[in-house]
């Protein structure tokens, strides 16, 4: 029934278990492509040039804005981030559903130019969980789980400003949510305008 | 997660094979509530009171307008239609997704009075599918089936209306369609404005 692929705005705290839970999305089902973003700071180690990001310099970066190439971009401390439009537009128009991983700013952006976007947010069942989830990673020292504490409490106050809140108590039920959100927006009027024009002709072309 | 069941309202052409995916839906899933609704005209053969409708005397059904014991009522022709407001309030609360299978003119003023309410029609694929299937019933007169062809004409204008436009190509995808939509639903952040408001309190205290 669906032609047209849609767009999909994925937050969260960091430690909400994100990046598992889109990972599994991915493997489980074909209808999704993962957007990769742009930015100027520079690759963290383990990270690769097209995966994690893309890492242009600034004069790209500002290349990029200059020629529309982006369909959202925004300055957090000192560097650009962005989403390229190129890869978002075709796998939409091929039919895949994009999942664009952004902060707050960026989904904001891309609701006012998309409005049919849906914007979840990812959240662990409790603030303690998300605690127990950042200690538990065991990599991080107090002073930064901290930072992701604080940093988390700024992001919850945007949480109102997104379509839909998906809970991450479990990665198989999360991943089953967001999938049948997002399969069920392919049933929106909105999506659907074409096949609502034709049955209305043909029902009035059948009692003329 | 959720604790109030949503408001459905279900909408479509006589012959789209609403009734059956209804009594599928229903017979699959222990989540759903469907209302009857209250009406001043006569019973059909084979109609029971309670099961198809809550058939009213003008005068009883007056005494629920004047109570304000129906969400919405309307007068088509000669007789009252409207939906009790105790069935669907209290299995609501119970948890339960209500189902109004209701024609538009009760669906928009549901949405009137419930916002959060999905205005769901089902569709055949097409307008020769819908004749096809009132033709194979086998019990319409030539003329019944003009009537109703007609009247689906008619009621194809309101499609617009409605939140999302579901087709009837095969029982069980629509059953499936129809559960991950209503399902979805759940997750709206409108509908969880209580978590939101608590996990903003628990970072912040966390923070604090």
């Amino acid at each position: 029934m669906q032609t047209k692929g849609v767009l999909v705005v994925v937050s969260g705290f960091s430690g909400a278990g994100k990046g598992t839970v889109m990972k599994a999305l991915l493997e489980k089902y074909d209808n999704y492509a993962l957007s990769v973003s742009a930015t100027t700071r520079s690759p963290r180690p383990g990270e690769e040039n097209g995966r994690e990001y893309f890492f242009l310099t600034e004069s790209q970066f500002e290349d990029m804005i200059r020629n529309d190439e982006l369909i959202e971009h925004a300055r957090y401390v000192d560097h650009y981030y962005g989403t390229p439009r190129k890869y978002v537009e075709d796998k939409m128009a091929a039919g895949k559903d994009v999942i664009l991983e952004i902060e707050i700013q960026g989904a904001l952006n891309i609701k006012k130019k998309f409005p049919d976007a849906l914007l979840v947010f990812i959240v662990p069942p409790t603030a303690k969980d998300l605690k127990k989830r950042l200690i538990g990673r065991g990599t991080e020292s107090a002073e930064v789980i901290e930072k992701r504490l604080r940093r988390a409490a700024e992001e919850s106050d945007g949480m109102d400003s997104y379509d839909y809140i998906v809970v991450n108590d479990d990665v198989d039920t999360c991943v089953e949510d967001l999938h049948s959100l997002i399969r069920s927006s392919h049933f929106k009027e909105s999506a659907n305008t074409d096949l609502v024009a034709r049955m209305k002709q043909e029902l009035h072309d059948m009692t003329k």
